[in-house]
């Protein structure tokens, strides 16, 4: 079925089964990768095929996938991320999270398009592929260590001093439900809990190695060209320039301006010191040297070394902007060192830094109410801004002891443990935690957290800010109007959904966010991507034909979703956002609810789904979706 | 709002009131051809915003438009049609027809993208454009005469050896329901009645002339590359080759094998003398020389010269497939002179060729099973076979004369009016004459037939054998999965939809579907038409922001039949169809009705239309097309 030496793939994937030991190398039909690219692809096709609707995301019945897709590999800057999927412990839904570095091309390089773990070892263990080849090795000495010991010692075992490594912390372990799984231990596969379904597995690590390249692409020499066209051109776009210079940190600025920088547990959109947490203070103190991703020029990752007595080990990586605000505006705080304190030990021991930024500023507010006491905290005094209360918080969560236990189930967990009211103040969207993006003043966002397939995200699809401006990447997207960023119209639940295909392509594809337009930073195109694809695999698809792949993938995900019994009543917004922001520059804005569930409503006619939101035979059929028809409609 | 010098369109449309006589210049801006592109597009735009449901088509109030798009006139071969729409006097639907030729070029280089009739003169008149000026001129003299006679004559009047024609011949003045709009008496806008619309404002011809080409394009060295590119490659493409040394006749023998070859009003799928009839005898005895149109080097044409007592006029044109079946075979007759003649008499008086060849099969099928007799016939004997009978009874359509009045209202009308069981022996849909495809042999051009906007027609999507093999060009159409011509599954049914998209957009484009791949003669692939917009517009399109356009135009134009009264009943074949074939190859295969109704309905879900066919809401949204909303769910 594959042809000998396909274009773009391996068309092998490595199958693996942790409760009998066993591995499998199985061979996979082209077909499959052209209606399904990788990444969010594959992963959701897996999965839907696979996992039996109810099973426990912590058992051994989930499965965990680490998927490439048919670009990975190229020389593209941007082209190298890794998603991992599986049913999410948190969320109860499909699950998915991707991360950049280095771990997909080498994967990819060493013959394997996906790798898929599935049952549970007894002791734990790591997963050693080289060349082909792929061995379970013992890691009980490795259980308990940080991420960064995990990685070192790995290396040090197998002498491979230049393996890539996934692994998880303790936090995965001991299955914190928002625990991530770190790459090189700086970067991330947060959110979702990915790390906890690892260690529910007995997974501590994948150590990947390969010597030479057995992939090879159609049309190398374009694939050269597009890159050069890239570094001959990046720095004429101020967005990108920006982005490398500041890394996402340099959002803290605007958006504070704006408005819509998530301060105290959501209350607000502004916060007064803003400034000490921003890209250009960052730059200016703790920054100590910039890292990157594979074959990307832009290296917006900074390095930082935090000074006494918060320590930072710049290995780790520094904080970027999600990171900087859920620990630093969302809980009051405005120490630069503190937040790398925090960045690091979520990197250390595993866990979302959205999360659990989200679940402290969700402690403190409680707390503040009366809600909670410091009889619950361990007599932990949990105020906005409290620095040692946020750091120590932390610890016990990541450790998932005393209250931290409680909060290492996530916000919406806690808050049926806690009662007395305390949802109303756990910000989340299907138990996922709200990134740092203030829907009051982009409300399109707030469409994407209520539809987004693995419950809030923000990188589901361009922000609002995209829609504002009619420009030729949006021209083909099918975008031809402008949209305002408070409108909640037709015009923005099209330019929503579109854009949902156009970032869950970019899932399927593994590909970072920053490097196309509409992105502010982007530098290529979306007709660049179908250029890549073509000299990739040689297979001619179209900016059509990617689409209609995302869609399936989109479909299929939600369909996922509906067989665990997810329906349109999930898909909303906590109810904080249909009220008025308490201040800052945007004060009293709020979504009107009645016209959000509206929006939700088109949305689903938009996409084919029933009113429901359930995908209709016909959209399923037109994606060639039988089985899932079959799944959906049985009996 | 239009760029002072835009790319791709002049921006300017004309606009004639036939009734006041008043010539109106408008600007438009370039949101509305970054939205419809043209052709199609811009056409049923303008019809569904402009016409009130339930006028009568022959009557002052329907408009008339001629629309070129944003890559007419570029240098691309195939890229030359002029689009002809007006509510059809045929079917009450949205009516459309495209000619090939010159005149869509030199229209649009004479500074207009669109002209808009309406209203109706008094007195026969025509219209002159040029370098963007346009004058409304007396036509009393022309009146009566054929197409030749009237290019002849204005081209005198106005000292204009190379103005470019479209007129109507004396069918068009007589209303004749399927009358043709002729350009330079040999390309045809033929389907649909359009030259009765044109007749019916008493508007003989419009002529255009252009000194110069008042339209630029964005990046005319790249356009040239690509023709460079088609004039390499053509050549290696065996479909090309054959369709520029046989024309359309070339499917008449592999048809005729294949036992889909319209016979005596489709009772059969072969016919025993359809050698006698083929492009190859063709090419051996009538043929004298070839022809193309604008810019195209294939030249797919046949000028012939008939031999007494037929003879015939090379400059009207040779009989092409359509034409050659339909007073061929479908009337049972094998003589290449009686059918070039019957072509002649067709052009020269201005009717659609199939149309035409159906009614008079129809008319044959009625006297042979004696439903009609010679009383009713004036005498005529019209027996399959009989080539005197057909020219005859032709002449009397073309005329309206005795029984040919009867037909000339198309086979429905002629049907309804002599009762007696006849209908069943009436082939179209909507009353459009069903084209010299049977779909029985490949069903999902039963599935174009019937789903439509215009009435049965075979040049909505690529015929089914497109979609056996799974090609580059299909991936990019989104198309994975090879399936089978007999074949009425979801697979089917998705490949006609996503077929009808991609050859509706060459309908917004005004490009002959012969040059673009599916289609077996196909040179270039649906990314050159990316390409291609966007060397002409400089916009930055993509595949999947074109095949949105042509889904924005196809769901006004359904939109302007469920105004009409359009439903799901409508949405079907000739009974004939779902009865098995009488002789011929595939004797007895038959569409199975119930599994038709099925593949409609889910057409209909995919299409996002509800369950009688009505365009949703969230499609309509989708495409931005609020206004259709308003209109469709008022009240």
């Amino acid at each position: 079925m594959v042809p000998v030496l396909p274009y773009g793939f391996n068309g092998r994937w490595l199958r693996v089964d942790l409760s009998s030991k066993s591995l499998k190398i199985i061979d996979v039909p082209e077909e499959l990768y052209k209606e399904y690219l990788g990444g969010r692809g594959i992963a959701s096709y897996i999965l839907f095929k696979e996992l039996k609707p109810g099973i426990d995301p912590l058992g051994p019945e989930n499965k965990l996938v680490f998927a490439t897709s048919v670009i990975t590999g190229t020389p593209i800057p941007g082209v190298n991320r890794i998603v991992v999927a599986a049913k999410s412990p948190l969320t109860g839904t499909y699950g998915e999270s991707e991360a950049g570095g280095f771990f997909a091309p080498e994967l990819k390089y060493s013959g394997f398009d996906v790798v898929v773990v599935e049952g549970a070892s007894e002791k734990p263990v790591y997963l050693w592929i080289r060349d082909g080849r792929a061995e379970i090795r013992d890691a009980t000495h490795l259980w308990g260590l940080t991420t960064k010991e995990t990685v070192e010692e790995i290396k040090k075992e197998l002498r491979e001093p230049f393996a890539r490594i996934g692994c998880i912390g303790p936090a995965g372990e001991k299955l914190v439900r928002f625990a991530n799984i770190m790459f090189e231990h700086r970067y991330a596969a947060g959110r979702g809990g990915m790390g906890a379904v690892m260690g529910s597995k007995k997974l501590k690590a994948i150590a990947v190695k390969t010597s030479g390249r057995s992939v090879r692409f159609y049309d190398e020499k374009k694939l050269v060209e597009i890159v050069k066209w890239f570094n001959d051109n990046w720095k004429n776009q101020p967005g990108a320039v920006s982005r490398s210079q500041y890394g996402t940190a340099e959002l803290v600025t605007p958006l504070n301006k704006d408005g819509t920088l998530p301060t105290l547990n959501f209350r607000g959109g502004s916060f007064n010191d803003a400034v000490k947490v921003s890209g250009e203070v960052l730059n200016k103190t703790i920054l100590v040297s910039k890292s990157g991703c594979f074959a990307c020029p832009i290296r917006c990752k900074p390095d930082v070394k935090g000074e006494k007595p918060y320590e930072t080990d710049p290995s780790y990586g520094g904080p970027e902007y999600e990171t900087i605000t859920s620990f630093g505006p969302l809980c009051g705080i405005s120490d630069l060192n503190v937040i790398a304190r925090a960045n690091q030990i979520c990197n250390a021991y595993g866990v979302d830094t959205i999360s659990a930024g989200v679940a402290v500023a969700f402690a403190m507010e409680l707390f503040e109410r009366g809600i909670i006491t410091s009889q619950e905290t361990g007599g932990l005094e949990l105020r906005f801004g409290s620095t040692e209360g946020m750091l120590r918080l932390l610890e016990m969560i990541v450790k998932r002891e005393g209250f931290g236990n409680v909060l290492a189930e996530g916000v919406k967990r806690a808050a049926e443990f806690i009662g007395r009211g305390a949802e109303k103040y756990a910000m989340h969207v299907k138990s996922r935690e709200i990134p740092m993006h203030e829907p009051r003043g982009k409300v399109g966002v707030g469409l994407q957290y209520a539809l987004s397939p693995i419950g809030a995200d923000h990188v589901q699809a361009p922000h609002d800010p995209s829609f504002e401006r009619i420009t030729q990447h949006l021209t083909a997207l099918g975008l031809t109007r402008p949209v305002n960023r408070l409108a909640l119209n037709h015009e923005k639940v099209r330019a929503v959904y579109y854009g949902m295909l156009w970032w869950g392509l970019e899932d399927c594809l593994g590909i970072c966010k920053f490097v196309f337009t509409p992105h502010s930073a982007g530098v290529l195109t979306p007709n660049h991507l179908v250029e890549i694809v073509n000299a990739a695999t040689g297979w001619g698809v179209s900016l059509w034909s990617l689409m209609k792949a995302s869609e399936r993938a989109f479909n299929l995900a939600r369909a996922f979703n509906v067989c665990e019994g997810f329906a349109g009543k999930d898909d909303t917004l906590p109810q904080r956002f249909f009220e008025g922001l308490e201040f800052g520059a945007r004060k009293g804005q709020r979504i009107d609810k009645a016209e959000f569930d509206k929006a939700v409503k088109l949305f689903y006619e938009i996409a084919g789904w029933d009113e429901e939101g359930k995908p209709t035979p016909g959209k399923l059929y037109e994606l060639g979706l039988d089985y899932v028809v079959e799944e959906l409609y049985k009996g």
